[in-house]
């Protein structure tokens, strides 16, 4: 079996221009290097413009034993004007391999498979879950593919997420939960008319004002072991209305709670209805929840990830729970689940850029993962 | 002495297309008008472009004596689309005369003009005070005229402005008042940030929600003898911004204060930016006062103008100090000031109409109004 290089894999992956929706050929360039080391390439596309077609790969290699899954993306955010070189041709300089989507997370899925092409125990299962959908809607992604893997009765018995963790060294930091996160319009309703003749309209911005100082009055707990407390922020207020002698018609605000794994995103939105209700009943509350918040307890998972680094790095990595959503708050519903990656500080970022010892450094440790997972 | 029609009169202002700041001739007519008729005329040009500049006249007939003041204005507001005939083509349909300016106020110019075309005692003075722009920003108008009466000498011992007062039926409402109205805009400033680490940012809203609470709490007055309590409305709050997971870097509301002859505008301003500075030590409180309230205590003045319109058309008309401000608020500062016109049901709308018979009512009850005032 062919030993593949971490460093070579990330090249030919950033040289594809996948930006989601678009894969550029880096599933493909992907499924070769599996499948030239003995993994089952299962490819499928689904979705439609304009958040589709999306490219979707499962590969699986060793039959029965631990099931230890690796779960990544290939598509990458769009790149920005002003890059020293093209984001789309992979360049060295000096120790730094640049490329939009280097860290996040070409270079993660490089590593893995570069691990994976060093072998594993006979009586094991790795699995690589990798979608062209992350850094869009995340509708034809990795739900699509837990979908598939459910058809199949495919469940691994621990999930891997390469994410971009690492915060000032490669290692210091894995991902054990996420904060959920929802989003909920409130729109109270009023009688729009002349400021002159209060009497014959009805103001809505006095309620709405009141509903605000409820909800930030609000205390929804006091964080736990893992999640600092959940945070409701109202991040807009508006009428829309130009008119200084007009009173307003409706008056609208948006809130963006973070939340813990003590709440879920259904029962903060009842909970805000509730409170908008009592002081505006004729009001609209609408909600969209990004991700529910998650926690994979420290256990086993984290443990050995966390030897496996300490093997590799000599750090003790923090289990953090900070940061946004990704993929992980879907993949955390059919198995344990951690995250654990490259250093993110360029990621999203103009000049986006791995280092070429933490690539190495990397493939070594997820290496290790593996013995560890499959041990 | 030649004998105007007032009808006539009507119909030559309405040919003239003044929407505020243009005049469209609507002064020169008035002025040959006048003439004819032994006043002496005034007229002055002032302010530029993009509200400039602006026609002015004042005309006085007789010497000595009590000195009765019409004031007025010839410019319009702008007609809009959708008006069945031209709305500077004077047209009568039934007995109604058509065309913008027709009860606001034109016809009431006409009107007052024929009236005093009747004659007047020997031992009075009647005048005219007649703007261009008292639909527009008002800066060019009646202010520029009383300061020119003041540069020589001249003060009326009373005035009435020929607004167009009256509800349902010609004769049965005078104004004796209006409240005064302020704007104030609120901005609460914060540190934007991204709603995940609120610890980095400061959401102005919560502060700015508080203040809203504070003014909707607020109790102005009770009201008067002759005006309703005062009242305030936030009219608009807005942060504009669109991103849901961002805590915006300010806040705004924008205010309107109705305020009766209890306060004035500063007072008001004042005690607003207190209650936004107990709660948000940083916010910026601007204000613009666009009239202070005024009233003319219900009197000789008032008297007899109600006792002319009973003379005239058995009414007893209500003595309102409603609505919105007009050029009284400037000219009650000289001299007790009221307001009586014709009826404003269709002022600043399309197909803005006078009756007929209103107009030569009106007429009847401007001589009566002169004769007793000079009496």
């Amino acid at each position: 079996m062919t030993i593949l290089d971490p460093v070579d894999l990330t090249k030919r992956l950033l040289a594809c221009n996948s930006v989601t929706p678009a894969d550029g050929g880096a599933q493909a360039v992907l499924a070769e290097a599996l499948t030239s080391i003995g993994f089952d390439v299962h490819r499928f596309s689904t979705g439609e413009a304009p958040d589709g077609p999306i490219e979707n790969l499962f590969a699986t290699r060793g039959k029965g034993g631990r099931h230890f899954a690796f779960a990544g993306h290939t598509d990458v955010v769009p790149p920005g004007t002003g890059w020293e070189s093209d984001p789309f041709v992979p360049t060295v300089r000096g120790n730094l391999l640049y490329g939009r989507g280097a860290v996040d997370m070409k270079g993660a899925v490089a590593a893995f498979v570069a691990a994976a092409s060093r072998g594993q125990p006979d009586n094991g299962t790795v699995s690589l879950i990798i979608t062209g959908d992350e850094e869009g809607p995340a509708t034809f992604g990795t739900k699509a593919l837990i979908a598939w893997m459910a058809e199949r009765g495919i469940r691994p018995d621990m999930i891997l997420v390469g994410e971009p963790t690492s915060s000032a060294r490669l290692g210091d930091t894995i991902k054990i939960g996420r904060r959920g996160s929802v989003n909920i319009w409130i729109e109270v309703p009023g009688v729009q008319g002349h400021a002159a003749y209060p009497h014959l309209a009805s103001n809505p911005i006095p309620a709405l004002a009141a509903v605000i100082g409820d909800l930030s009055a609000l205390h929804l707990d006091s964080g736990t072991d893992w999640f600092q407390p959940s945070n409701l922020e109202v991040t807009d207020i508006a009428t829309g209305n130009p008119a200084a002698n007009v009173i307003p018609g409706s008056a609208r605000a948006r809130l963006n709670i973070r939340f813990n794994d003590l709440h879920t995103g259904a029962d903060l939105v009842e909970q805000v209805r509730e409170i908008v209700l009592a002081r505006a009943p004729e009001a609209i509350v609408t909600a969209r929840i990004s991700g529910e918040a998650f926690l994979t307890a420290p256990g086993t998972l984290s443990g050995l990830v966390s030897d496996a680094i300490g093997d590799c790095t000599g750090l003790a990595p923090e289990l953090s729970t900070s940061g946004g959503t990704s993929d992980a708050r879907f993949l955390s519903r059919i198995a344990p689940t951690v995250e654990f990656g490259l250093v993110n500080a360029t990621m999203h970022k103009l000049d986006e850029a791995v280092a070429i010892p933490d690539l190495l450094a990397l493939t070594d440790i997820y290496a290790a993962i593996i013995r560890r997972a499959l041990a």
